[in-house]
């Protein structure tokens, strides 16, 4: 039996001595490699915290002590020791399987639920003056990946630390990577700190001190003469000290032993310190150190090769891809074109920019909200900047985009991806909220193509529009429409008619058309209802004119989005039919009022939410409006 | 005539000598405190950079070059000197007067509009890399308090400065405050810089230097070796060395002279730097010296005494202090219950539980994202956070609210004070957007009191509920209700039948109750209708079964919010309504879709918004569904 499955617990853990932790973390590489290789996932990041991760559960006492993870998706290696070695993991980011990421519901030894990055330490800050308050004991311990340190939320926390808590243990978990190749002047002074040889020395001295002397009196001794020489050598010389600190590091985080001694070291320091970690992204799987890159987040892959698992046929390009080509041709004619990412070069395509165009990119780091600020601030000097970002991380520039944005009307194009589901990942990634926080907002426009060839209508349409723009659009692959060399500026706020049909008229936004095409032939073979079908293209502003005249025929309008239906594009439709005073009834179906878990596939969520092809076809024939058409001769089967 | 009224442009500020400069900041402060004090306004920061606005005007060239000021409520001196020194300034902050902050419409020598804190810097770098792009050579000038660099998005700014351009000009500008007393390590640490003595001692010779030679090239061998010893002697000695900018200062910000040598000096320069300038809140004006926080912004005020002026007969409490009060005698008997604020105890009336108890009151900084995810901690480990923010800064947590405490459903109490208008300060503060973009996500409960005694038994209702709740209520006095010594425990959903009447219905939120006491009464006259008052309480969960009786036999449903019409309040009854097939009409009222300006009182701008309570009368009675039911007898008088 592996030494793997023999962990029930991290009491089992607690037994083993160092040879057998290096066979069990050699057994948990491959089993993510194993895992991901099929069922895709954050390789690179969960291989780089093996021996890190082995480590906590050997010092310290989860679930009563709290490891709070930035972003969670290096949790693996935790799920792994925390009694998830069954199925479930097996199956992790698919239907059934665990979440990737830390789920409070899924485990009482996951402290804290993340999914976006920078919360670790902020949280790990609210639970550490929770713990002194209440006198507990615990202790908090904050794993934070070096970009976390690019992220605003993390410094908020960190000038918080010293008056928020007395003790609060940084582990600073450094590859140099946030998603991308990390940016910035953090990026710079830490990878200074790692170069620096007196650091190293004064290391390599302190270490040897804690190898040789075991017990926490001697340990702890030692710690206040660390101190001191901390104190006296290097007052103020890593960052952390100004935000009342004490540094530790930077030290080999695959080496256990050092790990262990280390981490039993600032255990009984009763003061906030960090401790910094150098680990090596996708240790153990060649093909992931080469490109550390493509494996941070990988779809399913040959483990020899490297190679994506193929899907058999070539599938139609990735709306990223898309979207970002399309901006490569933009920028290519206009100087004034930017695109700016927030560490996300790959997953929003602006890596097409990068590449091609390296002046006309900006990486920003994981910093949404100085995104659009930087944005907001370029476009006031000519340029025009496009902020290209998921749906679910454009929530950390609200206010900038309705501050300084939208009510300085100002000409920002934000490019989302990933709106709609992020099956795979769940909840903390599905762009579900966007159309209700967006529409609210005065001076915003708002888009959504139902095809990549519209898409770059849009993109065009865009950049030739004074003001704010918002084009959402979702993950994965176009419908294979082929993409017109020129071009067409789409008038603002006009849909198309995509089907005729009056009896009832389907509103779709985006993606939906597609679902709205099988809908309107469902239910035309089950009635004798004409089923009209428009490419609505606005969620902002509605194409009032043609809504007013469709409604005045039809006996219902239905609305489909891929959006939360609470506030969302179906109440803009909801809201111009009373404000035109018209009597006609909506049926709005889109996502309902609950967060939306993991699963294989978007389909099988739809399913779970009321949202199959089916299931739309069986809400809109039994609409009161419609339920005397129904034919009887083709019952429904539901 | 004064020098001030011979003050046109900034032109004429670089002709005067030291003595004049001197002569001319004394009546800037005349004139500002003699303006404050019958308007209200930004007293105190103004007072403090009176010296630092004329020397920034002096050495550079705006508008060319370009002044980013960080909420930019200290701009009112800036304003005088840029032409607009007439009777717009006297009315500043009123109706028809300068806006209380940078306005891009305002003047071109507003670069970047402002009201919430934090942004200039990430602003300001767009522009740097916007100017180095297009080869142009004027100056980018952020100017930040020290509290600017507690919140997140001033650190994203600054990790980026190095990337993003070659050369920018940071003033910090550090009075210790924000709104109330700094808080945090960067405080802590920007008083060190403050004291450390040589610093000073570096300083004093650098401007010997400085004062002693003139001309450009001289002046810029003094920056080499200025820039070779502050290397030498001071590597990484402030934070600001880790983020790639050179530190000048500090300097004392009301030495005209000084400043306008240092600024002659850092303008030279090719490389990012940051000019550390001590002022004084309040200077030149002996109450608001005294008083720097209820100086900071104040109502109108009596110059000698500092008294606010009186109203006349007492008002009614403010919410804020309702809502303070009743936090004390909540956390007295549950020391669980805390109270987290953004920098602002007295705006949001947290002060009373800091004043109370201490160790239950926690100042997070201008840091609101921090601010959430650390009441979601603290949530996690057993206590009862309560937030307490105005609704448009809550924009900034936007995300963590959505991330961390409602998809974890965790027990964190949102107190949103200013929710609808903040007249005098405008569109930045004006708090219409939280409904729609609260009532969208999963898990939340909203609620909306009618006066002040409702608003006690909301607090206390939250209190004794799951999940997270927020409560908003609207900038000043409540309605003079007495508040019961017991507060009650609401029914979660469930709204308030106020006035009986079944012809037409009224949802009320909030403080709208009173405005449809009016309107009912109003209706009443002109019609044989009845119409009742429903307080709806909660705008989510909405009282599905009231609404559905009501609907069942009203002609008309009216809504009625103090916030955005799209998508708010009266959308989740159209919502509900059109989810239960019913076919009532709906007239949703509420502020339109576009940015409210700034005003002299709410009363102006619900009359410029078709918000009256005689312009809602007319509306409702000019409903197709109403019309035919109006007397004639009884015309209106539109």
């Amino acid at each position: 039996m592996s030494l793997l499955n023999q962990i029930q617990s991290p009491e089992d853990v607690k037994s083993l001595d160092f040879d057998q932790l290096t066979e069990l973390a050699t057994e948990i590489r491959q089993k993510i490699i194993t895992v991901t290789s099929s069922n895709g996932g954050h390789l690179g990041p969960n291989l780089g915290v093996v021996e890190l991760t082995l480590a906590l559960h050997k010092v310290f006492e989860a679930p009563k002590d709290r490891f709070v993870f930035d972003v969670s998706h290096q949790a693996y290696v935790h799920k792994l020791l925390t009694g998830r070695n069954d199925e479930r993991f097996d199956k992790i980011r698919l239907t059934d399987g665990l979440s990737g990421f830390m789920n409070r519901e899924e485990s009482e030894y996951d402290s804290f639920g993340a999914g976006h990055a920078g919360t670790a330490l902020s949280a790990a800050v609210g639970m550490a003056y929770a713990r002194d308050k209440s006198g507990g004991d615990e202790h908090v311990v904050a794993l934070c990946g070096d970009a976390a340190f690019t992220c605003g939320i993390t410094f908020e926390a960190l000038n918080n630390i010293t008056s928020a808590t007395k003790k609060m243990i940084v582990i600073l978990n450094d590859n140099e990577w946030s998603i991308d190749k990390n940016v910035g002047a953090i990026s710079t002074h830490l990878n200074g700190l790692i170069k620096n040889p007196i650091y190293n020395r004064i290391n390599d001295a302190g270490s040897q001190l804690l190898y040789h002397i075991p017990g926490g009196e001697t340990i702890r001794k030692i710690g206040q003469k660390a101190k001191r020489e901390t104190k006296d050598f290097f007052v103020e010389s890593s960052v952390f000290e100004h935000f009342g600190l004490r540094y530790f590091g930077p030290i080999d985080g695959h080496d256990l032993k050092k790990l262990v001694d280390y981490l039993e070291f600032v255990k009984k320091l009763d003061y906030p310190v960090l401790l910094h970690v150098i680990t090596k992204k996708g240790k153990g799987c060649n093909v992931a150190l080469d490109e550390p890159e493509k494996f941070h987040g990988t779809s399913p892959f040959d483990v020899q090769t490297g190679n994506s698992r193929s899907l058999g046929k070539p599938a139609p390009e990735n709306y990223q891809d898309v979207f970002g080509k399309a901006l490569v041709r933009h920028a290519k004619l206009d100087s004034s074109v930017i695109g700016i990412t927030g560490a996300m070069p790959s997953g929003t395509g602006l890596k097409h920019l990068r590449n091609e165009l390296r002046d006309q990119y900006f990486d920003v780091g994981i910093a949404e909200e100085h995104a659009v600020l930087f944005a907001a601030g370029a476009a006031t000097r000519g340029l025009k900047p496009v902020v290209a970002i998921y749906s679910t991380f454009l929530q950390r520039g609200y206010d900038p985009i309705v501050h300084d944005v939208c009510l300085q009307n100002l000409d920002v194009l934000f490019c989302m991806d990933r709106a709609g589901l992020s099956p795979n990942d769940g909840a903390t990634h599905h762009g579900l909220f966007d159309i209700p926080y967006l529409r609210c907002i005065p001076n915003t426009i708002i888009m959504q193509p139902s095809n990549e060839d519209e898409m770059c209508d849009m993109i065009a349409t865009s950049l030739a529009t004074k003001g704010p723009i918002f084009i959402r659009y979702p993950r994965g692959t176009g419908i294979g429409k082929r993409i017109k060399e020129t071009p067409a500026i789409l008038p603002i706020g006009k849909a198309a008619e995509h089907k005729p049909g009056n009896d009832i008229v389907i509103w779709a936004l985006g993606n939906m058309v597609q679902t709205a095409e099988i809908v309107a032939a469902n239910v035309e073979e089950h009635t004798e209802l004409s089923v009209g079908i428009t490419n609505a293209r606005f969620a902002k502003p509605l194409d009032e004119q043609l809504l007013e005249e469709q409604a005045g025929s039809a006996k219902l309008i239905v609305t489909l989005e891929d959006g939360a239906v609470t506030g969302g594009f179906g109440s803009a439709v909801l809201e111009t039919i009373q404000d035109k005073d018209l009597q006609v009834p909506v049926c709005r179906l889109g996502w309902p009022d609950k967060f939306v878990e993991h699963a294989t596939t978007v389909g099988e969520l739809r399913e779970q939410n009321g949202l199959s092809d089916e299931q739309i076809t069986t809400t809109i024939l039994n609409h009161s409006s419609i339920k005397d058409h129904v034919s009887l001769h083709k019952p429904l089967e539901v």
